[in-house]
């Protein structure tokens, strides 16, 4: 199996900007991709996966390297990165096409991916395994079938079931909330304080983050500035 | 192990106001938790729940009724219903203090149980087993140590695998997106459209709900009056 990991480094997570600037949007994307990297790095049988990524990454000698201004994040040189500019699902499709081995495709904001999670998905032996996501999203799937393609636009879950019956393949839906948890909005962050054990939960505590409940029954990360 | 499934018949789901009149709430309320108890009849092993409810459920003949106005929705007369007006914590930890057998709790709103998912809640046997909800919640749990308490208020999810350890129990999570998934506010019913296979699903449609894409990357349950 090819594992690829698709990542945007510029400008990501536009939907957290009303609690994180754009330089900590960037760096909280990345604590996040590192974060899936070594999950799947400690996921039994799992091959080296490739970063498909937006734009180039900066390296730094071996590693790559978060920012001038950011803390010292690093990826390990192992990592391997393809660039391709194109949007997310041209150019998954691509992968797709350009290969006769199994794909999984693993979303690059699943801070609360551990081992025991994505071995779900890769041990399931159906044409195409879909992990749903929060929005009717697919945040993680392995495709068997020669003639599965992508579309992660709209209610990509359902659009991706109905892709698989078209082509006539098996189908296997991995139940699982960490891997459903793909990190997008303010409110998502709570989910990364409470369940969250790897980098991104550390950097959201480390630039204040709590959990705080209010009178209506809903919890949220609110922000303590020092 | 004796299996509770707390219900608020008395206007429910007040956070689904915007999209659902009050009668419909009781309604949807209601079919959720015929989905939920559907699901549970049907998981190997697990007996009889018992409705732990906030006020007298309508019984009409041998079945349970929903409302006077409304579809003939019916609970099989074989559901025990007890009546508590207190707040669910209260409520629950009397269960829990009133018995030496384990006890399941199971809230009434998860419209995406299904006997599989149920299934990982009872198989593990951890002093106390949590199902996660969204906004850090506990959605299910299995309480097997006396002196486990609940507290439902605020990021329940957190506080019970404090609790679990402050009296030296063991804890297992149940890492399910189907039960992870509990139905308060609009963003939630598009998870029932997708995922659902119930009542619940199939009460959305039939009233116009129906899933539909924006131009930002989200995907809603959105009504379509006839």
């Amino acid at each position: 199996v090819e594992v690829v990991v698709p990542f945007s480094p510029t400008d990501p997570k536009s939907r957290l900007s009303r609690v994180l600037d754009p330089a900590e949007r960037r760096e909280f994307a990345f604590v996040m991709l590192a974060d899936v990297l070594d999950a799947l790095s400690r996921t039994r049988g799992v091959p080296a996966p490739t970063v498909l990524s937006t734009a180039e990454l900066d390296r730094d000698g071996d590693a790559l390297e978060l920012s001038r201004g950011g803390d010292a994040l690093e990826l390990s040189r192992d990592v391997d990165v393809t660039v391709d500019d194109r949007p997310l699902t041209p150019a998954v499709n691509d992968v797709l096409a350009s290969t006769a081995d199994p794909v999984a495709v693993v979303m690059a904001d699943l801070a609360l991916a551990t081992p025991t999670a994505l071995r779900r998905l890769f041990a399931s032996d159906a044409d195409v395994v879909l992990a749903p996501g929060r929005r009717v999203g697919t945040n993680a799937l392995v495709a068997r079938h020669p003639d599965f393609r992508v579309d992660y636009h709209g209610a990509s879950f359902v659009d991706h079931r109905a892709a698989a019956a078209a082509v006539d393949a098996t189908v296997s839906v991995v139940d699982s909330n960490r891997l459903a948890t793909d990190v997008d909005e303010p409110g998502d962050l709570a989910e990364v304080l409470a369940h969250g054990a790897g980098a991104a939960a550390d950097w959201l505590r480390d630039r204040g983050f709590v959990l705080e409940a209010d009178d209506d029954g809903g919890v949220h990360a609110v922000r303590r500035d020092a």
